[in-house]
């Protein structure tokens, strides 16, 4: 038998993920089986499963693929005691998820398309609800950290609390992603423009 | 035959309308079939059916009644030459969905978990797509419509474009459904201060 190298199993399996990322994007998380996602990537049964046992495990990957980008921008964005504003936050997430979640040439799918369909899925599959719940604190939790710098900088009332500023950044990038599909014409720079007019008034 | 007055017609309509809404939100869309819509209503077949053909149907009067609530809150907040701020609106439009979509006791149903499925059924169906975009562009109009009037006021810059500004005003709605429903602690008064926070800083 080959050995199989890691960098090898690392190939398939975003082969594999790739695969399920079309089909729960194309026909939604329902619609989509384990069969179905055996036939897309090619692969026998028993490579598949021996990287993923079900379509939840399959969604857990996704969600941590979701969470990496968000790390990496969150990363940058507060390196050493970096002060960046709320709108460079949201500015910031809009363009690393326009470029690793909905533009990543690897996947060739818009990972986006997914995140709504896990959304819809969480309120039916405490396991999926789990899973994105832990996303959405880790990404209010950086945006948090954000809003505490920003308020110890002078910019923020001082009675804010930094946990519910971050839930509003959050709102930000959140009705980015579904405005830009529920209606197309949303395109990134516009819609940076928007918050950063919204967040930067005149006075 | 008993003659069957408006107001019947219209107290039956609901009834069919809050038992679909149940079945979607708790089963999702896809799920969920007409058959099952006429059992969980308890009318016959044919009083159901005179009243909606299809759940695309349904779900396009569930629309409806979103629009319906969004277009009064705006109603009230830009009556006459009302200049409210982007806080003010975020505010309104979250305290009018707790009150009519969630603890409307009439539906008996949270109608923004209804909101998600059907945010990601319209990404495979294009009926249901075409019904959402009229919805999020009223939205937007609406949100836009606010921020030209705190422009023109001088509060926004002047190259600001409205209908940009109104998307980001527009995203503090959404990203209140999604976390309040993906995350239980998020309450409306919480996020609202969270969001005012953020629009109305220290300086």
């Amino acid at each position: 038998m080959p050995r199989i190298t890691e960098s090898h199993r690392a190939e398939r399996r975003a082969e594999i993920l790739a695969a399920a990322a079309r089909l729960f994007a194309g026909n939604g998380f329902h619609a989509t089986s384990m069969a179905g996602i055996i036939t897309e990537s090619g692969l026998s049964a028993g490579a598949v499963y021996s990287y993923f046992r079900s379509k939840e495990e399959l969604i857990g990957a996704v969600a941590d693929l979701v969470m990496s980008t968000a790390d990496e921008v969150f990363a940058g964005l507060l390196a050493g005691d970096a002060v960046p504003s709320p709108a460079d936050v949201a500015s910031a997430m809009v363009e690393g998820i326009t470029a690793q979640l909905i533009d990543d040439p690897e996947i060739g799918v818009d990972l986006t398309r997914l995140a709504v369909q896990v959304w819809a899925e969480a309120l039916r599959n405490p396991e999926v609800l789990a899973r994105v719940s832990g996303v959405v604190v880790r990404l209010r939790g950086h945006c948090a950290e954000a809003a505490r710098r920003w308020q110890e900088a002078g910019n923020l009332p001082v009675d804010a609390v930094p946990d519910q500023v971050g839930a509003a950044m959050l709102s930000l990038v959140q009705g980015y992603i579904l405005q830009r599909l529920l209606l197309p014409p949303t395109s990134a720079p516009e819609y940076v423009a928007g918050v950063r007019a919204l967040l930067l008034p005149a006075s």
